[in-house]
C-alpha cells in the first residue's frame, strides 16, 4: 500500500438511472466532489454501495471507475466479501485487476449456526493467503448476526497480508478491546458506526467508515481531527450534531435514507434497487429537519 | 408444470471432489440411486446445496445436471433467489433455459431491519411478473433472520405465478395459518423442517423438503403418506425415529453432518466448501450412533 | 394427587375493581361458570393472573378462592415459581397450606446467561425434594428468554414429585421430543400454545393450559376430545376457529386483551394492573370481530 | 437529597453464611473498608446483590443495614423495581422508611412483548408521583430484554421526582443520546457497564454503578477522576487493565464470579443462593489470572 490505512471514507452509495442501470458518470460526479474534502479514501461496493445487489461485472465496474476518479492521494478499498473462500479469493483478484489498494471482507454468514470462531479463522487465514492485496476484515453483526470476537480478531491480526478490521457493531466495550489487544500490531481499526465516531477516535481508532460521510465527508474528517489534537468538546459537539442524522441514514430509513439525503445536499443519491425502497413523504421531511440541524452545527 | 407440486424433494447436497471441485459425476450418481425411491423430484443448489458458494456457472452446471439425470416422473426446482429483485429474475431465466420446472426464492435479507412487509411484497411481485417459471416463496428465517408472516403470504397466493412456499420456520402454529388462509387457492405448501413433518402433514402440508431426505429418502415419503391415509401411528413411529437424525444434520452439525452421514450410507456426501468444515471424530460418532437408530426403525 | 394430570385448565385472569383491587367474588364467579364446562381443572396465579403483580398475600388469597369455588371433579394448580429455590419452596408450601394440588414451577430467569441447564437442573431438583406438592416445570421463553431442552427434560422426568411440564414455547419439535423421551415415564405434558393444540394432542400432549380457554372454554375441551377420539378433520377445523383469536389474547395484545374478551362473552374480566395497558377502541374492534368467527364456528 | 447524585457506587453483592442465611455483618464488615475508599455511596439490593432471591423482610434488612454502615458522606440508593406500578410503590417506601436517600428503578419486563413505551412511560409516572424518594430509572436489557430508549428517557427526565438513570446497555449510541438530551435537565445519569466508564465518562456521564466497584473500588473511582481532570492516557490504561476482570464478575461468571473474586481480595463474597453456582475450578484460575493483571495496573 503506498497509502497508510487511516481517516475517514464513505462507504459510497452507488447511483442508478431511473430505470435502476448503474449510472457510473453519477458516481464520478460524487468522487470528484469528495475528491475536494479530507476523505482519506473511497471504499467501492460496500454495504451501501448496495453491492449485494450488483452482478459480479457492475461490481468490476464500479470499482474501477472509483479507482479512476479518485484524487492521488486517496486509497480504494474494494468490498471483496463472499460467502466461500474461493470466491472471495477471486472477488479479490478481480478488484486487484482494476486497482484497488485493499479489500474489505465481511465475514461469511448464511449458516449462521455454523459460522464459528474456527471456521472464520479458517476463512481469514485461507483468504489472507491467497490474496493479491492486504485485507480488512469486516465485522458487521446488524447484517450478518454473526460477530467476530476480540480474541479471534487478535489471533488474525499479526497475519502479514491481513492489514487491519472494520468494526460497525458499535459496540465500544468490544472496540476498545479490539484496540488493547492489537496495539503492539500493524493493524488498522476502522470503526463503523458514526454513533459512536466521538469514542471511537478517541480510543484510538485509525479510521472510520461510515454512511453519513457520503452527505457530511467534512464535518466526519473534522471530528476525527479535532478529537486526536485533543479539542474534546469540539468534538463532542460535532458527534451530537450528527449522531441522529447517522441513525436515520443507516438504521432507521437505511440505504433509500442515505441516497435521498444525498440528493438534499447535491450528490447524486438517486433510486435505490428494489426490495429496498425509497423513503415516503414523511420520512423525508424528518431528514430534511435532521439535515439542517446537522449542517447548521457543521 | 407437467407435474403436481407435491411429495418429498431433497434439498441436493453438492458433491465437491477433495479439492473442492465442483463433482457433477458423484451428483449425478446420487440421483440415480434417488430416481428408484418415491421422492417426487429433487431442489437442486437450495441451501443444503451450498448454493451460496456456488459461482453462477456451477449453480448453472448443477441445475443442468439434475434435469439430466432425474427420472421421468421426477420434477426439478431450482433455488434461484438473489438479493435483488433483477439478479433474482436473471437467475430464474437461466435456470429456465436448463430445464427446472420450477424456481424456489428465498427471502432477501441483507439489509434485514429494512425487509419490511412492504418490501417482500415488491420484491416477489416483480419477481413473479417477470418469471418465466412458476415460483415458490421460501421462507428460512434461521438463515436469513427475516420471517415471512402468514398475512403476506395469503396476499401473495392468488398471483398465478406463485405457486407455493417452502417454509423451514419449524413454527407450527405459523404453517398452520399459511394453509388455512391459502386453503381456497392453487398453492403448494412444502415443509422444510422435518422435526415436524407429522404435524405439517397431518395439517395439510402438499410435501417437504428436507436436508434429511438426503439420507433417508423413503422413510420420509413413507412418514408423509402413512399419516396421509389416516395411520398415525406409524406416521409417529416414523417420526421419533428420525427426529434427532434430522436435527443431527441441519442445525447441529449443518451441511458437513449431512455430507457425512450421506457417505455413511452410500450416497457421495464427500467434502464441504471452506468456511464450512466437516464434523470432527466425535461428531461423526454421534451421526454414526443416531443413523443406527434412524435406519433400525425405518 | 386425586386427579389425573390431563385435560383442558385456563391460566386464570385475576380480577380487578376498578381501583385494582382483588375482585375475589368475580374471580369466583367466573370459577362458577367454568365448573359447567368440560374444564379438567383451574391454574390460579399463572403469567395470565398477572402473579407477577400480585402480593404474595394477593396470590394467597388466590389460591385459596379458587379451591373453594372449584367444582369436586376440578383440580387446582398453583403458579408458585419464585427467582431462588429457597423462595420458591416457601410459595409451593404456602399453596399447599390452603389446598392446591400441585404447582407450577417456571424457570428461574432473571440472570439468563446464567441459567445453564445445570442451574436449572440443580433449582428443580432442591424444590422438588423439598415440596409438600406435585410440581410441573413451566418452560415459557417468550416471557423468560430461557429454554428448557428436552434433554433435560428427560432427566428431571423420572423424579417422583416432578410431574409433568407445561410447555408454552409454542415449538413443536420440542414438545414431541418432550413426549418421545418421557413416554415411559408418568409425566404429565402440557401444551400452553392454544395455537399448536390440535399438533401437540394428536403428538400425545395429555393436557392443555391456554390463556384462551378463560374465554372459549368448551372449544378448547371439544378440540383436544375431538383429536383424542380421531375426529381428525372436527380437530381442525375448531383449531382454524380460535387460532387468531388465541394469538390476539396472548402475543398480541397480551393480558388486556384477554380480560377484555371475556368480558365480551360474559366472564369477570374488568382492568390490568399497571404497567399493563388496556386495548385501545381500535385493538377492541378487532377482538369483537374476531371472537364472532371463533364462536360461530365453535 | 443531602448529597449530589453522582460518582461510583458498588451494587454490592449480598452475603450469605454456608446455609445461604443472610450475612449482615459480613455486609457492614463490606461496607466498613468501602468507606475508606472514594466510593460516593452504595447501591443496595441491586442485580448484583441477588435481590431476585431476597424476600421482601430479607431486602429491608439489607437496606437498613446499608444505611446504617455508610459513612456519613456516602448516600444510599435501593434497587426498589417491581413488575407491577403499585408494588413499586410499595417497595421505595418502605426503603424510605429505613433511610435510603434514593430508589432505582428497573423496567418491569415479565410481559415483555407488551412492554411498549407508552406502558413504561405510565409506569414510572405513576410511580414518581407516588414515591417519598427521588428515583431512578434503571436500563438493563441484558437481564429483561427491554429497552427503554433515549427519546423515552427525555420525556421522562423533566418529572422533579426522576433524578436520573442508570444505563447499563454498554451501548454508548445510547448513552451519548441520552447524554444529549437530558443536558439541560438536573437529571444524573449513570452507566453501568465497566467496559465502556472512559467513554462514559468523557462523554459526560455523572456516576457508574458497577460490578466491578465490589471488588476493585478504588481504580473505578481514580478511572472517573482521571477523565474528568483531562487525563485521557490515564483513564484508557486503567480501562484496558480492568475491563476483561470487569466482563468476568458480569456476563462471563455472573454473581458467583463477582462473589468469588471479592474473596480473593479480602472481601467477604460467600455463596451465592440457587439456582446459581459458584464458578468452577477452572473458572476460578481465569478469576485469579485476571485479577493479578488488573490490580498489578492499578
Amino acid at each position: 500500500m503506498k497509502h497508510k490505512l487511516q481517516g475517514v471514507l464513505p462507504p459510497m452509495a452507488t447511483p442508478f438511472t431511473a430505470d435502476e442501470e448503474l449510472d457510473l458518470a453519477a458516481l464520478k460526479a460524487n468522487i470528484a466532489k469528495w475528491n475536494a474534502t479530507g476523505l482519506a479514501g473511497y471504499l467501492a461496493v460496500g454495504s451501501n454501495g448496495e453491492s449485494v445487489y450488483l452482478s459480479e461485472d457492475e461490481q468490476q465496474a464500479v470499482i474501477a471507475a472509483t479507482v479512476e476518479a479518485a484524487a492521488e492521494n486517496k486509497f480504494v478499498m474494494a468490498g471483496a466479501g463472499r460467502e466461500s473462500s474461493r470466491e472471495t479469493v477471486g472477488a479479490i483478484k478481480r478488484a486487484a485487476s482494476v486497482g484497488a489498494d485493499c479489500a474489505l471482507i465481511v465475514t461469511p454468514c448464511y449458516f449462521k449456526g455454523q459460522m464459528k470462531p474456527a471456521n472464520l479463522e479458517a476463512h481469514y487465514l485461507r483468504v489472507a493467503e491467497a490474496s493479491p492485496l492486504p485485507i480488512l476484515l469486516y465485522n458487521v453483526p446488524q447484517a450478518t448476526a454473526v460477530n467476530m470476537t476480540p480474541d479471534l480478531v487478535a489471533r488474525l491480526a499479526p497475519h502479514p497480508n491481513i492489514a487491519g478490521i472494520k468494526d460497525s457493531s458499535g459496540n465500544i466495550a468490544q472496540l476498545s478491546e479490539i484496540l488493547r489487544l492489537t496495539k503492539e500490531q500493524d493493524f488498522a481499526v476502522f470503526v463503523g458506526n458514526a454513533e459512536v465516531l466521538h469514542s471511537a477516535t478517541q480510543l484510538g481508532a485509525d479510521g472510520a467508515i461510515l454512511a453519513v460521510a457520503n452527505v457530511l465527508p467534512q464535518l466526519c474528517v473534522d471530528l476525527m481531527e479535532a478529537v486526536r489534537s485533543g479539542d474534546l468538546a469540539k468534538g463532542k459537539a460535532l458527534q451530537w450534531s450528527m449522531s441522529r442524522m447517522a441513525a436515520l441514514v443507516t438504521s432507521v430509513y437505511g440505504v433509500g435514507g442515505l441516497k435521498a439525503t444525498m440528493d438534499m445536499v447535491g450528490y447524486h443519491g438517486g433510486p435505490v434497487r428494489l426490495p429496498l425502497l425509497m423513503p415516503d413523504q414523511a420520512a423525508l421531511e424528518v431528514l430534511a429537519a435532521e439535515l439542517k440541524i446537522a449542517t447548521s452545527q457543521a
